[in-house]
């Protein structure tokens, strides 16, 4: 299925982590160069950004932070800078990619246009209530299987689209560590709607979703006190997809995953992350417990009061475990209070 | 991940529809040669069926079936012949596969080995507790996703392995009228446990299952008064999946869909189907909501009890919108009458 993508509708957001985004920005120009980039350079990172010519760009640094949102407790250090971007965008979709990732390319060596895939996957309904074994009926050449209801098969508006990474998996350190070897090259043709009350970690790496519906429940909350600054070490973006898997199942929203891939580079190692106390290996355990239990009142209707209700709740249920989780919480707030802050800038 | 398949473990019941398999056998020789066949010849069919020499199978026509279980209710016609194949089979494992279907070779010409996969679907767990997005865990080269929680990475046993087709898929009479050209070339790498709760059809065309498990959840009981021998008007196998499902739930046993593909011949005129009245688009209204609506007893832990506590509720709350479903409660019941005699003979 193809759809009309208007440039002016699509914000990509890029998480700028290392000074030279040359290779990244170069390898995606083709896609990307239609677009207005928003990009966020790492608080901790010194020196300066080189961002080669030729993009239609904004740039936020950590001073920019500070002068528009003043000493936030919210903490936007490492991959977490990618959410200032998501805070400050006006436009309805936003599509984050990591720089260390490089557009995939098919058989024929042309690149996959992972923006397109993202979009078809947000602008086609996502179908949470019935599994379809055919996969998303909405791609070309499928449709839905024998014994799916029609009255379901208009599905629901999709507002997340959560892709994959090719060459490096997107495993834990410990995995990562039994397996350092082992690179993923199982491109599987597919996307999928995550079914209704199925919770499943998302990562921001290569993530399109609907701003102003489900961006108030994409928020960096839970940072772990001894996470450095490797992606297998962060909870951050799974703490924040199982709220807003939560939210979009309350909600009646749609989440897909599958396409698009993009080739992520190998970085770091993984036995040094190791030594540290890895905390997400115990937290993970209270975590999803907690999030398949959440519950929501039907008189909430936008995510801004489902997010402050989980923020009630982890409180309540998950404070008395760990104070990491006291600190999740009070950022939840602080994140929805900034959002209807920049919402009511907006209108 | 490669598995010893015992060869005495596994029977592959094939439903006879039409008198020459040759076809079917020849060229699926170098896969089936060396299990057991029981082969089912549909009641409704009168020509002798030819079956080339060479394999290990066991034959049944309508006077097997007859001195067997002697003047059933249970309508074993059509491509509900596969079913008394379920009842008299002694193994752990049973593989259905229909007789249009043939191999599907991968792009060096070889054939996949269908019996293999599925296989290996049953013989690794399932995680139907939350989604890994990286597809089965188990498969070689794949693992947990980050976030995915150490406590659940243990799975459960998969009972059911639900296979795919290539070529013609499975689409119902309306989708199949519609797009009478649409031929399914997307070969999705991947196999996915279906997630707890998430109600799903199944095909018994290519199909997997632990025999004293889960086989008391696999009947015959629903039947369309109007419907024909073409598979897309038959709800018999959608009925049989979404109560295997419910059950495979209620005991904490797993269910798996994807590979391994088939190449299935297309046959038949949706049109023809059409004319047809085909209550099948009205029913599954009904049907969809009573699945995910049920809730069994935890005393129960037995398939064959949960069968008999869904057919009680199917003539409760089904039984007065539509005399079918009456019936198909009778058949639910009778099968585990059955299923039960048969067990204990075997034992």
């Amino acid at each position: 299925m193809f759809f009309e993508i208007c440039d002016n509708e699509v914000d990509i957001v890029i998480a700028a982590l290392k000074p030279d985004i040359t290779t990244f920005l170069e390898g995606w120009r083709p896609i990307f160069s239609r677009f207005h980039l928003i990009i966020i350079k790492d608080p901790d990172l010194e020196a300066d950004l080189e961002i080669p010519t030729g993009f239609d760009h904004q740039l936020y640094t950590k001073s920019d932070m500070e002068k528009i949102i003043g000493s936030s407790p919210i903490n936007f250090s490492g991959h977490s800078c990618r959410y200032f971007g998501y805070l400050i965008s006006t436009k309805k979709y936003i599509i984050s990619i990591d720089d260390d990732c490089l557009p995939v390319k098919d058989v024929r060596g042309n690149l996959i246009n992972a923006i397109e895939q993202h979009m078809t996957n947000l602008k086609t309904p996502a179908t949470p209530f019935y599994f379809n074994t055919l996969y998303d009926p909405f791609q070309k050449g499928s449709d839905f299987v024998r014994g799916y209801p029609f009255s379901l098969r208009c599905g629901v508006e999709c507002v997340i689209s959560s892709g994959l990474w090719l060459n490096f998996a997107d495993y834990d350190a410990p995995t990562q560590a039994v397996k350092p070897h082992e690179r993923n090259s199982r491109y599987v043709d597919a996307v999928i709607t995550v079914p209704l009350r199925a919770m499943m970690p998302v990562s921001g790496i290569n993530f399109g979703f609907r701003r102003e519906v489900v961006g108030p429940a994409l928020l960096p909350a839970l940072h772990l006190k001894t996470a450095g600054k490797q992606r297998w070490e962060a909870l951050e973006d799974i703490w924040s997809g199982l709220c807003a898997k939560v939210v979009c199942d309350h909600l009646k929203f749609g989440v897909k995953t599958g396409l698009p891939y993009v080739w992520r580079n190998a970085s770091g190692n993984a036995w040094e992350s190791l030594k540290r106390d890895w905390e997400g290996v115990k937290l993970m355990e209270e975590i999803v417990p907690f999030f398949q239990s959440v519950k929501l009142p039907k008189t909430m209707i936008i995510a801004e009061d489902c997010v402050l209700q989980i923020a009630t709740l982890v409180r309540e249920r998950l404070g008395p475990v760990d104070q990491v989780f006291m600190l999740a919480a009070d950022a939840m707030e602080e994140w929805v209070k900034l959002w209807k802050t920049f919402e009511s800038e907006r209108n």
